[in-house]
């Protein structure tokens, strides 16, 4: 169930029988030559709406703008600062919380966002934990997870792609993104292998450096492997690894 | 053409040519009995989209969640703090920026994001102003329009709604949304009239007083009037409009 | 009744029988070559003191300093960030809510205020709907009319100047403060035309784009057509107006 | 010369004999049940019209509310907290460098903003000392000197009320707003002694404990003493005191 | 060399050998009834002298309050929130950059530091990529790396604890400080085991949680087996350990 | 007792005898060619912790990095902006408050930490008077006091330096590092006179002025006659004056 797509009664019906929400963060940034932009913010809103629609489960607008300065020298790529996405990630939860949610389970798309979303998961915390917490938000507790991290999609991974998936611009994404939206997916499939064929590894520091490392954006990965068959397999895999997670989430003590 | 669809050499072939990008901006929040939670995100995202493709004029990812404080009284309502807004707008315009943007199109979806959106505007002129914008930003300029503002659409609704419009979960947008959503919104459409037909109007201040002046969430509208027909014309109507103000924001001297 | 000239136990007093305040807020921006840096501070000042004057309405201290980055091209003019004038907003009532303030009439006399004013009134509201305002604090309201606003005022400007009124440094704001401030109006007054005698219309970005569009700071007025006999009437005129608007206020359900 | 009162053509030639400005700064909280709530701008602002207007020096508008928590248990007072007051010093500050003031006399009426301002100023000059300031804005100096501080009003203070003069609703800023607001100081003004005659001393923590160690408001004084006459001795010794210091300041190397 | 014990000109001296330093950064929380709530700060601290003196690397003072908003239910706990502990590290690094350091090894003693920590690193980077770092700052790199994750203290873990090390409370980091403070040790070091003897696991949450799931403060630990002689060889391991990563960071293309 | 060497249970059995804690703060920064950067931090924590030994008071770890952007034109000074600051006094105080202590004796080594730790004061206790402190949190109260300011320190210094002391980079609290750290100080003690032997003395503004005006770093002062044997005398001394201020501290009504 979309929140986007639902009415204001039919979240508070929901709300009478569960107290969790699924929220996809993503990003926007580059995904090398044959990857969306959109790629972060598109892997886990797909999954999060397999999830939402099979298991009935609220599933709240994808947060598309993550933490990518990393790469910034690249056109298109957008980032919020770390303290930026801090405060978008507390006002979301305490205005969910206001109306009785207190399971935020992020469905997350993009490396880059994890520490910054763990330090606001913290930030909300300590509004409970030094008392300046809203005096109407319930206890709250928000879990990070993300798309590709189950058993399923790496048993994928490991079977097609073995050490061609690479860290940025993976081949497993491209391919989901591809299952997603085939038509553009077609239009950017690259026919040719990209040079080289398997993008550097490194260490991430700021923009300038980034792109003097990876020159054409991807990281240890040879993407032109994707497809939209394997996204498909994958799609399935991670609903169903995700399905597993925020059902334990919820069921935890 | 979408920037999340799009790859990074893409984007950067777009830049030879234009230097406009239209960001539509929305907000999450109830929308009375019949209408979407998210109408105003959904409504600037359809045109937007329709613009873009038109035109061949690059399109950013929705910032879905605006200011809608006064709606918290509603499951479902996410709010950003102005000054996150704020935030939100000067790292998504400062990023854009340095790859060479210079005409930021809002097309916006919330009546409750005008003043904030100016207030953020006002912020990043502050710093080229105070000389303390990046030193790779170039000069740049920002645009709101809303979706409804053109003569197209305050046509179709004068014609088709006349006084039942109203000011929040209006007639139109209801609408626009059935047009987009035709499945979920024979889902959430009303066989008969709400009561009080029109809902009543009055002032907005916080999410207390907002339930008790407007019990199920809309102001001055009937939106049992809403259909996906209606939609459809204010879609291509929309549509029109804004290309027209944003062709005539990139003429601008 | 200005508050700077109570005592504490004036004030605890007049609290008694309204909860009610008016707060002056301007700016201090070039006026063009023949209007005061602090037009639109002193209009609503001297507004608000005869409106307090003639009812026994508490008028705060002026806020003398608002948003005009767009003006910093401008020898003399200062500017908070939009983000700066929020927190004085808040704090501002914030602190007089303490003491039983509800309902805050600001009366302003800038338009580049208007919105970050409406963000800052959110922002206050945002408190109460998330639970997060001082366990101290009563709900408030906050109203902001600008001294031009009304139909004695604008009847005037419509007689007297028409079409050369503009839109800033306009012949009423520097009629008004000439009335006000007579021996400074005598000095600074021009004896000649400007040229152009109606100075340029067109958008507002940053200092530098304003400077360039509106060379001697007008927008589209003929301030020489600006007196101190004029501004005696709109004087009058915005006091009517502005206590006609007040009471509204208070008197809203 | 004031700038409310100034052109912008003025200002721009006064910049080219001198780089100083006068801002007077005070605050707005209770003084006692016979002093104004304004007492601590009113009496710079008198001081600075003063220097002003004899020494053909530019002064500011006058920022009234300062940092005040601990009177927020009376009725009227108004605080900023700290860290916005630093935001509106920044601003003041960045906004009149830009057009090439640098040095910054704040004119003080409030011993609770001495330490906030000093903070103030090492904000801005870390600007400088981390390379972070605006690249518009020339090296800047601050200082602040409160009204009372010189020899010349010492000694009358020390003449006319010796003990009685107290720290907090002293007899001599009593008596300088009484000369300078004498209609409201003859409204205020007590016939007869306060009980106890001198206020208690103590330390300053939140509001609820001054209100609790300092029952009417005033501190360690017998503001009862206050006279309009005085009070012009006063204002004479301070415009004296405070040129002297305005001068020093301008010539320092 | 510590950076506290050194001379500006020593300073001055060494960064024309070298511009890397270390960065000592612990916590102030509970560490069970038998450890010190110094414990995460300590341990880093006497790492870092130790690889300081033998290297002669400098060493930054030991930053000894960080991220511990979950140990807040047990007296002594100190926490900075996320958004604290980002300004300070931004601080601390643009202060030293100013003189020419570019390469920050923070040598880390807490794991609810991490997070927010690689956050506060891309808030910095993010400063570069968007041109808003100070214009005298040279290009950095900022590393984190945990006292204990080198293979050296791993495996004397594992050697001498085993599945008594726990998470929180371990007995690896209260060895480390028995060695390095013996007598305070003595005095609080257990002569009977704890009950349960293996703490409980579970997830982090707010504080008051914690206190619930964790009832004496410690996670899967059993310390009592802690003493100072496997303290001594724990330290000598990770003074090589980190040596060697130290060492590794400054080579790094 | 130090915190970092307490145990949980250490500190809670502590706090039903005392709400009284002791917080060093200082600050590291250029202290002239022979003094340490860290003396301003070393000098409070050595009296700290003698007095949290002689009278079993809680002494809190040592804030090492204060307020210091006017040393940042020489190698080694580390700033933190004063907002900074006042982040982390407020995050410290209300953590700790939490845990019951209400009484907070800052014992400061820094004159430029003053203004911003009384600022940072002020904002915690405008947290109280606006209703938004914490709701576990107590009433508080903070001290700050300079190790140096005692009756004791001050006889000390006029007898042995007299007119030699000097403002920055004093010969007393040189003294007191060479006490403190003995080894550190026979290093870097001169065996020379500085040139000229007496610093320079004048304001202070940022960086790069400071080092045009002072140097080598010093104001005022010839650290060279600083020798352990004085700061023996000067640590007894200034225990002894800060127990005395302490203890009144907590006796205050």
């Amino acid at each position: 169930m979309r929140l986007q797509l639902a009415t204001w009664p039919e979240v508070e019906a929901y709300l009478k029988q569960s107290r969790g929400i699924v929220i996809p963060i993503g990003s926007t940034e580059q995904h090398g030559p044959t990857g969306f932009v959109g790629t972060d913010a598109l892997c886990p809103e797909l999954v999060a709406w397999g999830l939402g629609e099979r298991e009935g489960v609220m599933v709240a607008p994808t947060l598309s703008i993550g933490m990518a300065q990393h790469h910034l020298g690249f056109p298109g790529s957008i980032s919020l600062r770390p303290t930026t996405l801090i405060a978008v990630v507390l006002d979301t939860v305490n205005s969910l919380a206001r109306h009785g949610f207190e399971r935020f389970f992020f469905l997350n798309g993009h490396g880059g966002n994890i520490a910054t979303l763990a330090a606001a998961f913290s930030e909300l915390y300590a509004e409970s934990s030094l008392g300046t917490a809203g005096h109407n938000r319930p206890p709250i507790r928000c879990r990070l997870e993300n798309w590709w991290d189950g058993e399923g999609v790496k048993a994928i991974s490991a079977e097609v792609f073995a050490e061609s998936e690479g860290s940025h611009a993976t081949a497993s994404e491209v391919s989901l993104t591809y299952y997603g939206y085939p038509e553009d997916g077609a239009r950017v499939k690259s026919p040719e292998p990209l040079s080289p064929r398997l993008a550097p590894c490194g260490p991430i520091y700021d923009a300038e450096d980034y792109r003097r490392r990876f020159p054409d954006g991807r990281i240890g990965s040879d993407p032109t492997l994707a497809s939209a068959e394997t996204g498909a397999r994958l799609y399935e895999a991670s609903v169903a690894d995700m399905t597993e997670r925020y059902q334990a989430f919820l069921a935890e003590d």
